[in-house]
């Protein structure tokens, strides 16, 4: 399901990306990176010139046959984007370069109908929000099927005993699925997120010079619903020249989105350590001259993306101070951290997926790494155990006594020589205590809540 | 009208704050900083500990007698700030101390019902959700009071012209009001998401050492809801030790509206300039030695405070990757940032509504920088005007000359003696183009829309 | 002169660039791109494989001939860019489909020399480093010729009279070129510091797989000092695959040298505003419809290019938390906001030193903007000359209600009718008093300490 | 050894820290926070009243008797700083209402004398100064005693075989003294950084109302220098109000340093990780129902203090762009992520001190880590040995499969069988091929060349 609105033209979705660059198959992964590249900029740019002209001629202010003209156009030709860029240091954007560019290619009778009344701001800013619907969708997608592949770990792995950690030391039995889990809920409520933001984000900006629609008329306020129509975005209350709270909300959301992300694959480099190894990738990487080596490079990858986030969104952020009605730079400072923080959000959902899909569990070694430590997990059972009858300071002193008094293996036998535990406690209730699958609290339950939210998600229809 | 939900317990607000440090009155102004200083730290601590005791006799795992001290030794008890900070250092969280003090407080045989079963960051993170609800309530109430300072100043100087500057030139005539709506729905904007932050974010955390619950037993999910209605706060889906989406989602939101509060400050700085002098705050701060100085001292203070924002949210996003079941330091460093996020954001929403709702605006002022250009903000129009008889090159290019030929005053005299133009406009037509009154736009309908999506909005109720 | 150590191979700097972006002209401009762009790291990294194999051959573990083949086809080779791109997901980097390519290209009995005993962290680190070298001496040169502008200004404009603005509102004489003298010291301490980093910052990186060196036998360390030299980059005491000290030495220069482009840049957009009109750009941006608009375009865009510096050094810190012997993530993660930063500093320098070389000012505007205010601003210097006969507070308070006693024009009469005032001064000391170019200070001196500061410098001989 | 320049008043260092809040003894650690606490910054601003009251007595514009009533009243009157800081909110900062509290303080006779000639922003700005060199002192202390403790930690663990991890993967075999080597080395260009900051940043502020030093008459320049020199900073070339570069750099070392305190830290906490349990800190967390847990909480809370920087640099950097003669906002916004970004460095510094100084090494478990993978870290050196005869693909094919074909404790044998390896290498060599001892590269020149570096550091002569 496309959990995003839809515009009176049926979104193509990203093109075929291009040949990346030496980065790209690993920092713009996946399909955002086409969305959001150069030629879709220059494509959603023409998608709102042309549909200005249609809108236009809706409301009798530009020729119809203008306007199919215009649509056609910007549709077919082939526009010179290295001259276009070139081009845009006059005015300090690119659209007037495209504007000349696609009124050349009209022809002059045409051309005078072409951005009539309508500031480069008002392009660049729909523009970019058709970007974003654009981008969003992969990314999303990428994001959802990360939570689909949570949610099946989790079902298979329900009852796959392992350590819990805290601080990085172990801590209680837990079981991967109810560590999957924990995954799943926080990419749903990423993925629900972004579905949201790329519902309520997109506007379309019209306002013409200052914000007034002074040169579209009478027909101003109209011309703006049905702009909105034409391009399947919200008609917002006012021109947001320079109330930049839509790209703030955005970026909020991306930026909570590449944490969840950064979560999971970091767990996974952990798991996948050489001396925990309860986690393999399908394809880990190698090395001709290393064969032991199981690289996690899809979730290493994923966290080099994610880390791209805060930094983006504290610039997007501090890019908000826009002066008047037309900044004077600040607006200029969105281009590339706004491109950025989808392409490496995007990437990391991306790598995210790929490692999820693909993941190995080692459920012997999990258990193998749980046992390790002979029972001490269970401590906090033992002592509670205990405490009834020995109080909870007596309990707790023996209790540490005995895994702190030799091997993990022997401290069931340090427990029963103890001669005050034996008197609350026959060997038969101290290796039930000392069992971890009888001590997993709530994770049945922890685990339906999960899944439930999961499944009752509005777009899990069609997956 | 409070846009919160309501906790079983009342919520007392924000206490009076404790004298302020050096620079607090500036950067920490508002009622924000006595919600989340070390005292609200506290008392939210000793509030989850006396509702956890209350929610487990509600389940009957703990006697009614011990809860009911419990809660009035939180209540009432004077614990000793200092010494609980002193000792954290042990287990890395002021938890540990505070719950050995709770239990000295109400001695050894109500003392073992203190914190039954739970972990430290269960406490500390239900607190911090009590904190983040009771600060977002006059933070929500400031920039609120902002936007409806706004709103006001929309109704007065609806019809107030001045010059729109974009890239701070001169660009287009206005109106003030129209400006003032483009803060005001930037405002709301941020009002809006911040009160439903205020609903979705704050949850309850409990989920005991590992997150399985196991330590409260059977009746483990049963109180996590428990403690949920005790405190007013959503039960969530899992314990979230290690998913900080809530944590994200109020720092985006909160960034946002700093960016917001950060634009229409940064404008009235702008229109306070000397050589502008179209807005005059109510208290301009000044000097002894130079009495001409009109200083905007409120906004200035908002911009330094919401200045603070975006590095802060980028440190929260950053500290989402948290290892396993507990975080290896990234959950300690969030503690320092949500305060400071939240106490710097309320400080720019106060000083921001202190800035809005004393200000002074000269509308001769405003007229007489508008007049200033003489009528070369109309060139648009004048432009238009004449396109269609003499092609838009051509008329750009007697306008362009008229404009750039000589003293603003002469403009319309410049244009008149045009014989190209006397052919299309008679001298009373070019007046009437040239007069800045004329040429608003769709500004009343753009303003109605903004007072009406304000004055719809559900907390206006009271207001 | 060039303020970087050279190299054994000399540096060709920057190749031309290729067409660029939609965007790349505003916000990539100038030559750092091309020095930091795809084709740069390719050049850079087989620059580095070719050195090695140099340095090895030295050493006697590679044949001469090997050293020469390889070096040849790294220099005429022309490599499929967007293939080794794409096959840089196996191993998670580039080096791996290049080491491949490269062996390919000089066939099986040369290619076993090819990248002997290093690992791909070796050489796209120091691949990185001659990328920095390589970008740093263009961006130094913009900043350096920036600076030379602002000498320039300072030494035409070191008596031109305008207002001293502090919070935005008109606080004391000073001239124009005390203000150029400001940017000149802060645009010279960052040129310094670039050309320093350029110095200290690039160094060798060679360890192996696990920075011991253990696969290049007991020729390892000598192989480093001989890597260096080969590169003319300096050999660091231990591999710093882990240690990236460099990089942040980096990241908090250029973020200097960011925001001192930002203030000067930000300074030019407020000189030039419609309403204060003190400076206009040699190229300002303009509109075929609004003919009257001078946008500062060039001190615009440099604004939004700095403006990605924060974020950027800010995502670079955070990458330094380094796991271990290769990390896992972090590493990869400063590939892209190293090469931002780069970029993006090197256009906001050259977008600088574009608004100030051709900075036009207007020295008639400047001290209109000073009159307007009559005297006011010489209020404290008044003031002074009352408070030895009649106490500070007293003159303070007769200065006071002068200065807000009526239209600034009639400020000198005012004082002078005051009765006090005649006691203590005549009209001609009177006048005196109020003539702002008699209250400049040390505006002289200044001057001259900073440029006697600016022409010291060591790379000044041949500007 | 005090590695920053005397002032001509001896630094009294920082006062002992008064009670500290609920997190001040985690993230406010070590003797920086009493450096730069409400009384430290209360106390540098009277130092510099006292001072330039001193300074100018001894030009003859105040008298010696007032400048020393001022300098005994700023030393030991005992100022209401509540009071101070409430007064701040009138003219934007707390130097007004200190200055007439020292006024009052001193008398009407003295008063006049108090604060002649100067700006807020110079005291402020230059007790900032005060304030981070007497900041860094105690935080390079504590930076260059980890450094001392990583030295110490290689000389004793120059030849403990652990295995090197890349990418959380065991790769080849190290020394525990190589990895604190290179710690060493990190913390060392840390420490060196701080100390050259601590001397070239401190400069002293003083340019009165404009910065042209005009209320001081024509003594000004002279009294730059003679202030400077009473305080024992530097005289920069122009008074910075509005040139931020000396705050720019210091947060740039500052970055640096907590991303190299960071690196340590998380490696600690790996180490330290239960499955892998080479390094336990002296004084590990524990909890009374987890007997087991042993949370390096140094490392942790060294990690939580460090994360914070990345951010407040950015915030730093982005309040660079400070307008005209003195900032709208942007010189306000220093104050809190200056004293934030010091006291949180400084305090994790003080906790990897902590850290390091009492490091346990596992040197049995190292080994035994390093022999759980049989020898399969060798693989690259037996695909060496072999590839001589049998080409490197055969080679590392055969090595391959030995190592993928079995449990690890069979790889020699494994190797001994296949025939080809027979061919070229008879068991004996086979072993000794294995040996991890025998492949560690130059770890013993390494090591050699980072303690070198180390103890010929300028300031290691007293340690």
């Amino acid at each position: 399901m496309k959990p995003f609105s839809s515009p009176s033209e049926p979104d193509t979705g990203p093109a075929e990306a291009g040949p990346g660059g030496l980065f790209d198959a690993l920092l713009a992964a996946g399909a955002v990176r086409a969305a959001v590249d150069d030629q879709a900029w220059l494509r959603a740019m023409l998608d709102v010139e042309a549909a200005l002209a249609r809108a236009q001629s809706a409301l009798g202010t530009v020729p119809a046959a203008a306007a199919e003209a215009i649509t056609a156009t910007a549709r077919d030709h082939r526009f010179d984007l290295a001259g276009i860029g070139a081009g845009a240091t006059g005015a300090g954007n690119p659209v007037v370069p495209l504007v000349a560019a696609l009124r050349a290619a009209v022809g002059p009778d045409t051309g005078r109908y072409v951005h009539a009344g309508a500031t480069s701001q008002d392009i660049l800013d729909t523009a970019a929000m058709l970007v974003v619907r654009r981008a969003l969708a992969p990314l999303h997608d990428d994001v959802a099927r990360s939570a689909a592949a949570a949610a099946r770990l989790t079902e298979t792995h329900r009852d796959t005993l392992l350590p819990a950690r805290t601080l990085l030391q172990q801590a209680l039995p837990t079981t991967f699925g109810l560590v999957t889990a924990g995954w799943l809920t926080a990419l749903d409520t990423a993925a629900d997120a972004v579905a949201a933001a790329g519902d309520r984000v997109p506007a379309v900006q019209l306002g013409g010079a200052a914000g007034t629609l002074a040169a579209f008329g009478p027909t101003g306020p109209a011309l703006v619903d049905r702009l909105a129509a034409e391009l399947g975005l919200t008609a917002p209350v006012l021109p947001w020249h320079t109330d930049r709270s839509r790209l703030a909300d955005l970026a909020g959301v991306l930026g909570g989105a590449a944490g969840s992300i950064s979560k999971v694959a970091r767990d996974v480099t952990l798991h996948a350590q050489t001396e925990i190894a309860e986690l393999v990738e399908e394809q880990p990487g190698g090395s001709s001259t290393l064969p032991h080596k199981r690289n996690p490079v899809a979730a290493v990858t994923a966290l080099a993306c994610a880390t791209q986030a805060p930094g983006l969104v504290a610039t997007l952020l501090a890019s908000m101070t826009q002066e008047h009605q037309r900044a004077a730079g600040a607006w200029h400072a969105e281009w590339r951290p706004l491109r950025s923080l989808l392409e490496s959000v995007g990437s990391a959902a991306y790598w995210l997926r790929r490692c999820l899909e693909g993941l190995r569990v080692d459920a012997v070694r999990m258990r193998a790494n749980l046992d390790a430590t002979g029972g001490a997990l269970l401590a906090e059972r033992v002592s509670g155990a205990l405490a009834g009858q020995l109080g909870r300071q007596r309990a707790n002193e023996i209790v540490k006594a005995a895994v702190t008094g030799g091997p993990a293996a022997g401290l069931a036998e340090r427990l029963a020589a103890d001669p005050q535990v034996g008197t609350v406690l026959d060997r038969a209730r101290l290796d039930e205590l000392l069992d971890p699958a009888g001590y997993l609290g709530a994770y049945d339950d922890l685990i339906d809540r999960a899944l439930r939210a999961h499944h009752r998600r509005p777009d899990q229809g069609d997956r």
